[in-house]
């Protein structure tokens, strides 16, 4: 297997972009890679993105390509609901690691400020269950109120500390140039923000943002050729649970982010104690805390207490979303999962814009649906 | 890199089977390329799919995954238009050749006949370019007449010469039992059926289909111990072109056809008169006509003289499309590309239910919009 390196990275800021358009900010994204990766050509280019069937968009990989002067190379679009970058980072991964291409540039983008709330709300429903869940009316977020209820009363753990962690991210991202969100909110804020669906609160839920992030991936022998600091990827994992959440033995427990995180570690040949920093997926308050669970960083129903206690800041080990998370930094969906890699490299790297964190070793973890796919990456500078 | 075998096919008819949902099609055709395969459980799964947005339903490698008990393994969907299959297929390639994973199967798709025509047709249309084409309110069928047009009146081809292709396809299909048309029809009916897009007729353009194909990918020394009649993967290529066809030079040369079939058959070591059967795209006549002449079966502007001449039946070498092809087998869009290397798998092993051109190596092609995403594929018992 050819050992597969990151030769260089760039994203756009995350916000409402409504005067952007989506060959915009994939281009803007993608020529701050290859300029980061000294200028390479890629010979392939994967493209995670979930939702542009909604402006009427399909066949990425061509117009990306042909928009950003590459016609001719190689190419396809990967989806997984809101994991759809980090699936698409796995991918490119083993078109690397196998040989096939030499280097490939993994692009995700989200590009929906343009469309009617409502018609969002529908797409990001698609993540679900359309036969077994949407049709009796549930949105996504309803869904993920139905596990956070769940989970509260079967730990015993207070709406306060369910809140510290966007409080969290708030202070985190509010260092971030790239985030969506730069403003500090208080605890008190997040328990008085307007309920999108009991018990998630607004600050509880990440903002729906537009966004393109890319990085390019490349052989070892080719990225030290091509950069003088070179990030390699150690582990990837990946693993899908049911796309509906009634018929999971425990709902409060998302089994597919702990297959697929010990699936990344032994890839790597790394414990969880080697970690020095992870970018996770927290989508609502309560994505998060399960995912640091079921990453191992918190024992089970002790995740929000830990974060309430302090934990998981800049200076701790690892620290956790230094970039403000879904939360703060913004869900550009389908971008989501190739922005944390991109932090994390840059992290590695000590050239990250935002909260400086440094380390050796850094996770990514990207969750598509209500933890129905989720896929790990361990970064290793 | 590892190298790479189909240890088992499986198919369902193709047709409109309003009566059956997405997760019974692609369950059938996963369990019968698994029972295909001597039972042997995949660790990932890539699903080849388009227009899953139009039943509101992504998200759909967990879907799969977990109705076909299959909960915990890894996978994603990959999308590239109407060529979405052969990319699946590409990717799950790249997933075993890379070591990253022993056993993979690669779904491919389609289900939307229970749509009203006009919302397909409007999806369908997302393969070509939004901003540039769909905005003018041009559809999929007026692109490809555009071309066409272009071809016949640039090579002095006749209508009848045109309608060749369709009338071959028909006579083929006839004999497959997953056709979803088994009609024979004349020259005659081609020109006098009903005018689609001038000057495409009805019985040049393949019908919208249902269906799902799956291949179960291994190793070669894993594929040897699951059958006794192993095909392998010798060779992949896939080139990208532009979305829109208004910027290219030559809009009746679909150049990332060409540069496909030269990749797939250099990374095969093999050259195309070593080629015995092959599955082409023929979503239009036009397109087969086009592709023939790409893939190098014809000198330009003779691929459908050839055609009339009675080349690549059942008894020449290649024989092409004894599926019956997008034509008559039919289009299950995502689909398609992994039915074609089902059917060249049956076709070297000798168990193709349709007619029978048997051989050594086959070559698939699968095209995502006007020839802007091409995928191709060598088999070789």
């Amino acid at each position: 297997m050819v050992k597969v390196g990151v030769a260089g990275v760039g994203m756009t800021k995350v916000g409402k972009l409504v005067s952007r358009s989506l060959r915009e900010l994939t281009s803007e994204a993608l020529m701050k890679a290859i300029d980061d990766a000294g200028g390479v050509k890629p010979d392939a280019i994967v493209v995670g993105n979930m939702l542009s069937s909604l402006v009427e968009q399909e066949n990425l990989a061509s117009l990306i390509a042909d928009t950003a002067g590459l016609r001719g190379i190689s190419g396809f679009k990967v989806e997984g609901a809101c994991g759809s970058g980090g699936a698409a980072v796995l991918a490119g991964y083993s078109l690397v690691a196998s040989g096939l291409f030499q280097v490939v540039a993994v692009v995700g983008v989200e590009k929906l400020s343009e469309l009617p709330t409502p018609d969002v709300t529908r797409g990001l429903a698609w993540a679900a269950d359309a036969d077994y869940e949407l049709i009796h009316g549930v949105s996504f977020s309803g869904l993920n109120a139905l596990v956070m209820r769940n989970y509260m009363k079967k730990y015993g753990v207070s709406r306060e500390e369910m809140a510290a962690w966007p409080v969290l991210m708030h202070e985190n991202g509010y260092h971030n140039p790239y985030a969506h969100f730069r403003k500090r909110i208080t605890i008190s804020d997040v328990i008085n923000s307007v309920t999108i669906a009991d018990p998630i609160k607004l600050y509880d839920a990440c903002p729906l943002s537009d966004g393109a992030a890319a990085v390019i991936l490349a052989g070892s022998d080719v990225v030290r050729k091509l950069t003088d600091t070179p990030v390699f990827i150690a582990g990837v994992g990946n693993a899908l649970d049911s796309t509906d959440i009634t018929s999971r033995f425990d709902i409060t427990s998302f089994i597919a982010s702990n297959i697929s995180t010990k699936q990344a570690l032994r890839n790597a040949g790394l414990e969880l104690k080697d970690i020095d920093i992870a970018e996770i997926h927290d989508a609502y308050s309560i994505t998060a805390v399960i995912s640091l669970e079921e990453i191992g960083l918190a024992p089970k129903g002790m995740g929000a207490k830990y974060v309430a206690e302090g934990r998981f800041r800049p200076g701790d080990r690892p620290a956790v979303n230094p970039s403000g998370g879904l939360k703060s930094r913004g869900h550009p969906v389908g971008a989501t999962g190739v922005y944390q890699v991109a932090e994390v490299v840059m992290q590695l790297r000590g050239d990250f814009p935002g909260v400086k964190v440094g380390g050796d070793v850094g996770l990514t973890q990207n969750i598509g649906g209500v933890g129905s796919n989720v896929t790990t990456i361990i970064l290793r500078r």
